[in-house]
């Protein structure tokens, strides 16, 4: 299996998208990823915005970035939340820098914004957010799946199939 | 992509387990397979036991399966109503007699015990339904996903990598 030297980190708040938060997970358990699922609170229940529970593994506070090797920011209405946090910003800010893989899926730009990590990439987004993305500097592009190095953007739910399929064979080549 | 050419029939009911309908549906149109959502009726917005949606292309009498490569069925409460329909079990054994991959999680069993197809196979289930498929003549064994043949069974949505990598692998050689 070819991710199961890889460490991923999945954000997660109260309402997630249920499938942009879970299919991720599960896809790359597949290829043998270990993801741990990290929030503000460890062993946490988290509710997805239509119900889906998520428990989470450990804190924001309690995980350093240089021990993994890519992020996933899920959609939904967490996103509004997991970017007030210092911590998740250092995080995605230690994962640009090293280009380690980030993957941001409709309103998870948010969190890439207050890092302010989309500046002069080419990104995709949720149109809800496209003004913002591109007021932090973005080249929003309506597309599918967008991949500007080791940043891979996606829409919406319909989307999860050729996201993954770009985040997986970029971990794997990372 | 390797299942192009692939046409799966992805069975749903209202109180589908969410990610075990879904994790499916995506995974598969990530290798190009194009998979249709057939419930009662069509055009019909069925909701997960969590609340994620779903909305069915096609009526259970609409399709043929013979024009299908494959058939998923979900777990959660919704195989306690697919069962209950003649026309979903006469598919199920045209899909068991011209040996179509079939993939079947959690209490799924409930609707291939009806079609009378579990007798003999090698098969798993959540434990709850455990009895059921051993009364039906199923060899039920304890194990995250169990292949015979061209049944794909697993127990529970923990297990929803190991199933998928399975079925899509013997989807793809069939």
């Amino acid at each position: 299996m070819r991710l199961q030297d890889k460490k991923v980190i999945a954000l997660v708040a109260h309402d997630f998208e249920d499938l942009e938060l879970w299919y991720p997970i599960l896809r790359l358990q597949e290829e043998g990823a270990t993801v741990h699922l990290v929030g503000e609170k460890a062993g946490e229940k988290y509710i997805g915005k239509y119900g889906v529970p998520a428990v989470s593994d450990y804190a924001y506070a309690d995980v350093k970035a240089e021990d993994y090797d890519a992020i996933l920011v899920p959609g939904g209405w967490a996103p509004d939340k997991i970017r007030r946090f210092p911590e998740v910003l250092e995080m995605l800010r230690h994962m640009d820098h090293y280009e380690k893989p980030i993957g941001q899926i409709c309103h998870a730009g948010w969190v890439l914004i207050s890092a302010d990590i989309v500046r002069g990439r080419n990104v995709t987004s949720t149109p809800g957010i496209k003004d913002d993305m591109m007021n932090a500097g973005g080249n929003w592009q309506d597309l599918p799946v967008v991949v500007d190095g080791h940043i891979v953007s996606s829409r919406r739910p319909p989307d999860l199939p050729p996201y993954m399929k770009e985040f997986a064979d970029l971990l794997a080549d990372s």
